[in-house]
């Protein structure tokens, strides 16, 4: 087991957390949490998406939120954009890196992003030569990398193709996205191993969900092998409120938890990620999956009972 | 990653799952969800447990339901013994292993077992000796192996200690618990470690709480240093009724099903022990933390959508 001394967590919980959520939440609690965020030193929070307002509703205050952070300089903001009207409305604001995102499976390109691969491409293209010209950091979603809903396996193939157009367009890193929780340590080795050997020197993230309980294994795999960045929210928000604990994206609190335990830099405070995640739960008025808030953090040296 | 091929799960959920509760659970519905696990191709099953009726009211019933479960060649019926008079009373039964089980912290044996360790370890001497003279075969549990609620870090040298004992009296396999749920990959490697050279050829099995997510992490770890066996129970059943997902073993459909992405045989039909988590969670009346029932095996030949 070849362990880095750190890793970077990507807070996604503000875009990928509350995305679904029905319920309107104010931009003011958006605002409170990722002050929270940031306040917990979290270095790189990915706090809103530019995507259509009609699709997500959620996420329409998008400027407003980012108006109002309270932004520390050891922390990067970060929003998500599917196209060039999206980088329009993310130049008017204060982001200091862009996330791009195609599906590498055609069908969830489709059925999902309502664009097929080609068309999602294109429109990445055009994004990326504003977000250059614009000296705008990027990096790229590799949505379904691991799996897709529709089509089942995708081949490795469809997601080197994604992440090297992500390259040649000039993206800092990759981030290989399991959108659909399904998984596991062996096959996200043999994906990074295969995109480091095509990619030498390219920087990849990972984006799980623990939808079926092997998020923080995978993860383990992914530092394994060489993952630099791994994307995770606050409580595990995310998935489908119809479904509790179904689908969420990785606790970052359990995913830091167990990463400092295992003696891995995160910069990360967890007292005060834990606030965030508290105010998370009393926004969404439920219970979230990740565990720590409940379990509470092991006190070593001084036991609780 | 050196992976095995296979890895044998050892379903503890009838009796490390329902010890804590504090419903009675009927005989019958024990035995329908031993049978449920068997039908499933569960290899071994920890049964129930021989302890004092005063101390686990719910385990009274132990005779009952070994004499009724049905049994099958592929399955093994383990059962939990503390001491001399369990041995007693396993043997008129029809139990194929016992489990000892000794906390490797002086705090927990005390407060938690009721009897320090070298009053502990007497005891399972005792109740070795008398298995041995049946030819009953013995595995060992070592509590506390990762760490204490009461006394925080565990050194290595009494886990050692535990487990040395046991290899002495005979056991075929020795089980190190994270009883409360603390541990970490690194952690269970380096232990893993220590032990195989300190006790060159012994067999050793992981017994994990998924009490701050970090479960399955736990137990690629444990299959990468060499473990062989993994303590589950269906659902993620136990730990306490009122921190709901706080401290329940690891479950084990999200076990199984993630070892079989990986290519990792249990002999184990994941429907069939699905049909015995739908069967736990309505005698518990209540979800419970194990994630596959709800969010479906995936069909990668088929998928759903």
């Amino acid at each position: 087991m070849t362990l880095p001394p750190r890793a970077t967590i990507i807070e996604v919980g503000p875009r990928d957390g509350l995305q679904i959520e029905k319920q309107p939440i104010p931009t003011e609690a958006k605002v409170r949490l990722v002050d929270l965020l940031t306040a917990a030193g979290v270095p790189r929070i990915e706090v809103t998406s530019f995507v259509h307002p009609r699709h997500v509703p959620q996420m329409a205050d998008a400027e407003e939120v980012l108006a109002r952070i309270q932004r520390r300089p050891g922390t990067k903001y970060e929003a998500l954009v599917p196209n060039a009207r999206g980088i329009e409305r993310a130049l008017t604001c204060r982001v200091d890196r862009i996330v791009l995102f195609v599906a590498a499976s055609e069908g969830f390109n489709q059925k999902n992003l309502r664009a097929g691969r080609e068309e999602m491409l294109q429109a990445a293209r055009e994004a990326a030569r504003m977000a250059r010209e614009a000296r705008l950091p990027m990096r790229g979603g590799v949505v379904t990398a691991f799996g897709c809903p529709y089509e089942g396996r995708v081949p490795l193939e469809a997601v080197e193709r994604v992440a090297g157009e992500y390259l040649e367009l000039g993206c800092e890193e990759v981030t290989l996205a399991d959108t659909v929780g399904v998984t596991n340590p062996a096959a996200v080795r043999r994906m990074l191993e295969h995109l480091k050997g095509r990619f030498p020197g390219a920087r990849f993230g990972l984006h799980f969900h623990n939808t079926r309980g092997a998020g923080l294994a995978n993860v383990l795999a992914g530092l394994e092998a060489g993952a630099e960045s791994f994307d995770a929210s606050a409580g595990g928000m995310g998935g489908c409120p119809f479904a509790p604990r179904a689908s969420g994206n990785i606790a970052t609190e359990d995913t830091v938890n167990m990463l400092h335990e295992m003696g891995i830099e995160t910069g990360i405070g967890l007292p005060g990620l834990l606030q965030a995640v508290a105010l998370a739960e009393s926004l969404l008025g439920r219970q979230l999956p990740g565990q720590l808030l409940h379990a509470g953090i092991m006190n070593w040296d001084a036991p609780a009972a």
